[in-house]
């Protein structure tokens, strides 16, 4: 079984044994003529695929209670793949969403590394740096790529502590596994999405 | 007496009363030829003030123990407007810091409400929006908008209620006001940059 995330810059694809990353083009020139199964955020997808029927789009088909009409489908299938726990997918955006026993709670979203640091430099020249990647966030800083940094992690590290009350931590995305290391007992796994898709498609027999 | 703290877009000037805010230009138009103490932290003032002889720059008197050697002149003026406090300046930037007995014990720094929305919209149109004003923290969001207006404040709220262990909480800035609102028993007061000025000028009899 092929599955797909398809985001608005790449398609993941997983084989269930590694998750790839792929352009569109990419995905299609080496899966097009496979059975897969996929779930799309990017407007237009569905007709870019129709020459392709073994394509199946499967995006209706997820459902999380509680979650709210506009929730991309990407989110919904990540809180699909275990019953409680926060959810945080780290790419270009950060979202983090609450689900327990199975009932979606809200999220929010916050920018990515990437856009944070680009906000800081659109502020000043002063502002403008890099991410100090081992800051700690224990101490209070004295410097100015330090105070950023700090600034950046810690704020969503202070507010997704304040939600954990005891749940899983679960990080996925392209900065999932580094964000992982500032908290305890957080658990990695680029594969969520695609577990949350499995249960659906187990649960709702439409394989 | 007539103080000044010189921002990179424009001059907040305190008669004592009440704090006025201009463009440099205007500024000067306004109050060249009037004595007045001014601190500043955009590159080249000094120079560009230079024919004006009643204008006297004390950036150089701001001293706040623990300080680091980059940190903004005006930052440390607010850290120096009590000896305990956490002092939150909410402009294009929001930064942050911590003084304990008078000492500084450290600082971050987060966009202002503006670069964080510039920055959502940058990532994706579905993330463009405009902030609720009224976003409920003790909710969970349930809509991109409310996720994203929660996902500005409710981070930073998190962490300075962290770090704010019973110390006063106090506010400055153009969105001060604003973000003082969403916190209990926060200072909003738009002359505490100035208050540190005349500390200064007090203690060390340079006036």
């Amino acid at each position: 079984m092929l599955l797909a995330d398809i985001g608005n810059t790449h398609c993941h694809i997983f084989d269930m044994n590694q998750v790839e990353h792929l352009t569109h083009q990419e995905a299609l020139s080496k899966y097009g003529n496979a059975a897969l199964w996929y779930i799309s955020v990017r407007d237009g997808f569905e007709a870019q695929v129709a020459h392709y029927p073994q394509w199946r789009n499967i995006s209706n088909d997820i459902f999380l209670q509680g979650a709210y009409d506009t929730m991309g489908v990407d989110r919904k299938a990540l809180c699909l793949s275990a019953d409680e726990g926060i959810f945080v997918d780290a790419g270009s955006a950060i979202t983090v969403d609450v689900v327990e026993g199975g009932i979606y709670q809200g999220g929010f979203i916050y920018p990515g590394v990437r856009a944070m640091l680009d906000a800081y430099a659109s502020i000043s020249d002063q502002l403008h740096t890099s991410l100090n990647e081992v800051v700690d966030l224990e101490q209070l800083p004295h410097t100015t790529k330090d105070g950023i940094s700090y600034g950046i992690i810690a704020p969503i590290k202070a507010l997704i502590q304040k939600h954990s009350k005891g749940k899983p931590l679960y990080f996925t995305g392209g900065d999932g596994k580094f964000l992982a290391h500032f908290f305890q007992d957080a658990i990695y796994d680029d594969t969520l999405v695609f577990r949350g898709m499995q249960r659906v498609i187990k649960g709702s027999k439409i394989c």
